[in-house]
């Protein structure tokens, strides 16, 4: 935090009203179990309530009437306030990424940098425009011609290839790579040969991408993102999708080619999603489903293939009567019967 | 494009047939869907020629005969001449990668550097040779006496280990890894010790690797990377593999220590191959498959664990109608017999 | 190898008996199957024997008492000793990462760096820290007020994010990213609202983490990576996770936001975790398994979602004769019965 705050300046600042007798001096965040002294936590809902009674949290941010016999701030969304209170957590951003150009920053005379900070080392290649309120970290390389809008942070080792496009307020983590060549092949008699990929990739307003993602850009126009979508770690989107708006794809989901994701659509880790699959707007898929029909909006998907949750959840209970079904199976062959209904064709071993 | 083109040249170039009177101006590249006025498009089949007919490309590339009523270029195959034609739509070389060793490069003097371009910030340790042709952009690292072939070209901030060899024509995108320690340790009282990996990794003529791949170096010998492989962003290759010539690997695939692949292997997004498995040539792996046992020549797998594809696609069948089956064989179980066939010893709830 | 030794002197080095006549010069170590003139290599067990009668090499290292007929070592864990020789082949570190701090380093004044070797291109923040013995590859990026321990070994493009905390003798390799934002946003009407991540992580003692790997910062308090604990290649670790002491997670394994694992945990390939997921000491998780509840200590999991392995054996086991089974309950039905026991609801098509 840039500054202690006690707990009654802290209501102002975060909308909430102080509550209790004590005014104790807020030097961190912490959850409920790990909170200590100075630690501001918070309770989520009527299910944490025992656990605040018992942390070591100085106070806690609560719903109205919460009664707890400690420290507390009212406001109407807890951890909404949390989530305001850890801004104020953040270190200065002139320290992590000081503002002005680095010396050692090699930016092309035919580019146009506005940036804020840009880090040692950074390349920017001509024709290249990064926005004003940007901080760029080292070793970020930004392609010919692409095109940084305001207010963006790309961190360290990020590259931006050539002509691709990103729009504002957009945080990219380190390692990440926009823009590099889609998977295209034409099989042939001396192996692949490679489709030339002229596309770009488009990152639109608001869009976070998490570390070492990989974005290809399109054999012809452009892969998109759309505004305010959230990629984690180590996602991988490839050549021609276009990632609706608002949407959230946990680590490690990897999204094949030509594939339509509408707005708001969530998918847990490790999502496989087969090329040119279109998904509807809201659906949700399940952590490690693969993907292999288009998928209609608000849907919520699971398992592989991935099915409707209701069959993927009765699949799922079902599999484990299985090994027991198969020898009532065998029993009811085996009783009672004549001898046309005998065991079938496969032996049972 | 590097210049716009009437149709009538385009076809010379191309190795086609001018057929109709309109003979416009091409001025980019695009799908039958996104295509607007200037863009050259193609007709890949039959089945697209309602779309072609609608779509407001300038023009087309199409298979003999085949009859649209709009400017069109003959050609046997119109896909593969249209990846022709994207390859005149390429960015200079010379202007994404000038040609020259940037002034900041540090290339260790007993290092021998041919290329024709070296980036900003690029290190090449001693001992370390890249050849005539090259092109290296910003923040490649080479280590000592790696070696890299001709006319290859290293995105920004890959890095290839020391000692490790690169082919002739080989293309590595940003942020990949090759040479990282391979993952072997040797249980014992305190803990896992490391086992040193001596060895190197091969990268072989003609491969392409995605952005973000890992190749470990071998514990001794050589990982290889059979002539003409394409490797797509993600893929992690563990120590000790040899991946045969022609192989298609798909996204975030991963295959695991001492696995050996023949030629034309093609893989899925996400498949795992587990260690020591011997895959044949020519064999197919479905999207987000285990393989965990050895796989035949030109067999195609799925599934977890993987299985012939025509035995997995009748359990995924299967695999729908077992709830109701369970249901059935309970009412099987309930009807019209003695005591000896009532329900299973476990109990369906 | 830093230079070529007799066998004999061998022996002495790596704690064994020299058995045999011959006293070959060694200049190489390879398996038995690679290994040629100059390589020692090893027999692991009796079943090893014969392939290493017809192996190429110079001379084994063997458990005393196995004849050959061959030069040999004798020594109590051949395969220990021979991670010994190993490390005497490693090149000469001095020469990989040369003493001392290049001149490109970027090291902010208020920082402290008594590292052995800093690379061309590093940058180190403000009050950040790096211990003595430790060695920097090219473009390492140390965040403000970071701290390394002593003896690390960060490769080429690592980066770590302010205020996290690395131990005594870590190696992280190539493109590796420590401290990126976890993945935490509160949905609401303008879309994904982002929750600040204002914690760190702490990766302990003797930890190895592969290549591209990504290890979140916690939104409060402390990411844990236990002392003695490997990750391999693009092993994803989220925000508020606790991994615990000497645990092994291969390559592409993803564990998802406040996961706790004990001590021990071994996961296989491509695993994945849910979020909130505790897992005991010493359990196991078998490749590509999704673990969406707790594991006891020292259980053995399977599958997706996974289970206990010798259910998730029986049940992959079964899967095979599903098919089957279903031709046979519906024989059951249409034989020798009632019209009661006709077919069920559901038609087999």
């Amino acid at each position: 935090m840039q500054q202690a705050l006690r707990l009654s300046e802290l209501a102002g600042r975060l909308g909430g009203r102080w509550r209790e007798g004590a005014d104790p001096l807020i030097t961190g965040a912490a959850s409920l179990a790990d909170a200590g002294p100075g630690d501001l936590s918070f309770v989520a809902g009527p299910g944490h309530i025992a656990e605040a009674k018992s942390s070591g949290a100085a106070a806690f941010l609560v719903a109205p009437g919460v009664e707890l016999g400690r420290p507390v701030i009212e406001v109407e969304r807890p951890y909404e306030a949390f989530a305001r209170f850890l801004a104020l957590q953040l270190p200065d951003p002139d320290r992590l990424y000081p503002p002005g150009v680095h010396p050692t920053a090699v930016i092309h005379p035919e580019a146009g940098v506005e940036a804020t900070s840009v880090g040692p080392y950074c390349v920017v290649g001509a024709g290249a425009t990064v926005g004003p309120g940007c901080r760029l970290g080292p070793h970020v390389t930004i392609g010919c011609d692409a095109s940084i809008g305001r207010d963006c942070v790309l961190h360290a080792q990020v590259t931006v290839r050539e002509g691709c496009l990103v729009g504002d307020r957009v945080i990219i983590h380190a390692g990440t790579v926009v823009g590099a060549d889609g998977f295209g092949y034409l099989p042939g008699p001396g192996g692949q040969a490679k489709i030339p990929q002229v596309g770009i990739v488009e990152v639109q307003d608001d869009v976070e991408l998490g570390a070492l993602v990989t974005i290809d850009r399109a054999t012809t126009g452009r892969t998109v993102i759309g505004a305010g979508s959230k990629l984690d770690n180590q996602v991988h989107i490839a050549h021609n999708v276009r990632i609706g708006r608002h949407c959230a794809l946990s680590a490690q989901t990897g999204v094949a080619g030509s594939c339509t994701l509408g707005d708001g659509v969530i998918t847990g880790g490790q999502v496989g999603i087969a090329d040119h699959i279109v998904i509807g707007d809201g659906a949700r898929i399940g952590a490690q489903a693969g993907v292999i029909r288009d998928v209609p909006a608000r849907a919520a998907m699971f398992g592989y293939p991935a099915l409707d949750f209701q069959e993927s959840f009765r699949i799922t209970a079902a599999l484990r009567r299985l090994p027991a079904a198969l020898a009532r199976l065998r029993a009811l062959e085996n009783h009672g019967r004549g001898p046309g209904t005998k065991a079938g064709p496969e032996q049972e071993t």
